[in-house]
């Protein structure tokens, strides 16, 4: 059997998900309004494919569906569907449709929505509830955004530490509220402090006599419900857990973090350092012109002020470049490969950060590194690029000034790229976010400066 | 309480990893040889951290610690530890202490560890295996690289499809080979094909009677045993499963995977897509100088040869360049505005490629989306820019051509930003590997030419 077996993604897209098959009879249903044939194709779907296919359609497509089917829209679909999009969702449901689908949630997932609301929806969301869970989602709601307090879900299963297998069995036998998904129950104090779990793997293979303590996992950790939902996600990731006991201030229990929440948080997290990488602060397909627009502009103007910078540098050297036009068309080439190199540390930098391989321990062994990686790539470059300007425009010194300014730029890029993103991290600013601005104003202003000015001094 | 007070990252490193204070200490150990005291430090710690430490101590103390330190080398240190220095790590390991090592690992462990070593470490391992632990891990290997069958772990806990709880209790608990984490029963039929799933909360809580079908997973999904690694992980993530069991092409049950193996993938999945989307195709903090250069160096090179290529461009003005020195002042401006643009509309796209938003549904409205964002943001910089370069050389023509070049260029950018990773795709190229460059060669391109031959014709 060889790589090339393995399945391609088509294969998967036939058994998982709504196909693009699908989603043109779902739009000609739309369109036909269908109601009966819409139903039809959308009950095989889990609602994760149904808060895809909503998000696929056009705007026009989505309100004509939410008008034939609104009726059908469950609390789980709402928790599937885009941010962007989940506002103009709900404008379109009837508020008795609307209050049975959150009543059906847990608290954390009703966080999760209301979250991203504004107030007059987030009124009517919460006036759906009944008082107690209302009174949970308030709770929930106090914790500060990206907390482990908003991430958590309140419904934990415990047992006293000093209780057998039998007894934490006969008792989950008699309970019936236990939450949907659970994997350990949680052993505590008196004073509800978590002091270890138990999977219930574990607990099924238990004689019945045998003490809870003894059948606990052996490394056991609490998250704070003050702590960062990142944090959380990196904890998970970092130890393998499945799901970990939420303690306050105090070190009383207050609910459990399990882990497809925080491998949602993980996916968040990755997406927004991608984004963000990219100069594209948040962004989903689903987002309309105009919110596209306002998200990109920004950037883009710092970008231009960047760019203008540069420009100034050039500017310097018009008399320069007046002489000796070549140059105009060689100097791109110098900033452009700093540029490049500077990103390709940048990023691994930035991944360094946010998975911790980067700390005090070894950050002068990897800026030594990247300095010793642009100087080799600078003087490989240099070698090629002298002898393409010797060549291109007949003159050696051209040659020679293009592949000094290559080396010194590659030098100024690896190291800007490792200690820029380090900088914005101690000062307590997103590395992914504006590091690359920085980076690469750093090497089109000195990629501009050594080629010209050295140019200026040996060739004229 | 308000979003300030979230904890920050320092707070966690001071409760879960090893700190730089530890570290210190722990290289300061290293270097007095004192065996007792580097136990003392290191007993503490999760093996995923002391694999960090391994990762982020030099080379020389790494030699240093492992001589010193080698005998409590375990497996799950070796599986934590970074592919780059792996099989460095694994060099310096007595033969015995390997083999008690790999000996202590499941299966899919020892494939995970096997899988990066080159062929006479890969047989030491083997050979340190039990015969039949050998036969497993020989079984798994024989499945494509990055297949679901790598994956999995072979050790699955399965019920007859008409057993009652009291039975699957009995079972469990009369067995003494049960895997150390495991989420589900799995219900098959004689045939051994998987028909449904029953969580062990669930098992836990049902009366002994209870027919195990009756307490059934309402979604229950199978994973063939030859599909993508990658798509496990979009499966998981995307309808929040636990574990699931996998089949082979026959529908027979063969292993199961659970949330933390997706959950690894889905982080290595996006740790290339970054990587590969700033040209650096892997790379780690732990590589050294020599592998760090070799990864980068043909990135740098692509992007030298379509820097030449826009130079190429740039040189056929090289008349009008020498007649108006303004223009070659200007002309990174707009080859860097869409540059920017284009990076930006292109990341959107591969993420969205990756997580399935973008399909043959919506392709043709994100293309228009994008034209129309770029007209836009292209009308709104040719205003600022034209304003500028008038203001700058005194010439409204000037500011005229910037203008009308940086809206063409902006709507180039935004159509080759979502069309180019949209073929590549559809090509069977990862759309991360190579748009890129061809988006930024296009933009290089288009912006000079229309920035240079406008200004030939209109200002001479």
């Amino acid at each position: 059997m060889t790589e090339d077996e393995v399945r391609t993604d088509e294969h998967v897209e036939e058994d998982y998900g709504p196909d693009d098959r699908r989603v043109s009879a779902i739009r000609a249903a739309i369109e036909a309004t269908d109601a009966g044939l819409l139903t039809e194709l959308m009950e095989p779907l889990h609602p994760a494919d149904i808060a895809d296919v909503i998000e696929q359609i056009s705007p026009g497509e989505r309100r004509a569906l939410l008008e034939l089917w609104s009726g059908q829209i469950d609390g789980e679909i709402l928790s599937e569907i885009d941010e962007g999009i989940r506002e103009e969702v709900i404008g379109y449901l009837p508020a008795n449709v609307l209050a049975d689908a959150v009543r059906e949630l847990d608290s954390d997932d009703v966080v999760d929505i209301l979250e991203d609301l504004e107030e007059p929806q987030q009124g009517i969301i919460l006036d759906a509830l009944e008082a107690a869970d209302r009174v949970a989602v308030e709770r929930s709601m106090s914790y500060p955004e990206y907390s482990a307090g908003r991430l958590m879900q309140r419904e934990v299963v415990v047992a006293p530490e000093h209780w057998t297998a039998a007894e934490a069995v006969a008792f989950l036998r008699a309970e019936d509220w236990l939450p949907d998904q659970f994997y350990h129950v949680i052993l505590v104090d008196p004073r509800m402090h978590p002091v270890g779990y138990v999977a219930l793997g574990k607990l099924l293979a238990a004689k019945g006599a045998t003490p809870l303590q003894d059948i606990a996992e052996d490394s056991f950790r609490t998250i704070n419900v003050m702590d960062e939902e990142a944090d959380v996600a990196y904890v998970f990731n970092q130890y393998h857990m499945i799901s970990t006991p939420v303690v306050d201030e105090s070190g009383r229990l207050v609910g459990v973090i399990t882990i497809d929440d925080a491998m949602a948080v993980l996916d968040e997290e990755h997406e927004e350092d991608i984004l963000r990488l990219a100069g594209v602060g948040e962004g989903s397909l689903s987002d309309r012109v105009f919110e596209t627009t306002k998200q990109r502009l920004p950037w883009l103007a710092v970008n231009l002020a960047t760019a203008i910078l540069a420009s100034m540098v050039i500017s310097i050297f018009e008399g320069t470049i007046q002489q000796i036009v070549a140059l105009a068309v060689l100097m791109p080439i110098v900033a452009s490969m700093g540029g490049n190199a500077g990103t390709q540390t940048l990023t691994v930098a930035v991944r360094a950060i946010a998975t911790r391989d980067l700390t005090a321990s070894n950050l002068w062994r990897v800026v030594r590194r990247e300095a010793v990686v642009g100087l080799i790539n600078g003087l490989a470059f240099a070698v090629i690029m002298g002898a393409v300007g010797w060549v291109w425009f007949g003159q050696a010194m051209i040659g020679a000034v293009i592949g000094v300014a290559m080396v010194i730029n590659l030098v100024v890029a690896g190291l800007s790229g490792i200690l820029v993103p380090v900088l914005m991290d101690k000062a307590g600013v997103d590395p992914a976010l504006a590091s690359g601005t920085f980076v690469t104003t750093m090497t089109d202003v000195v990629g501009f400066f050594a080629f010209l000015g050295l140019a200026g001094i040996v060739l004229l």
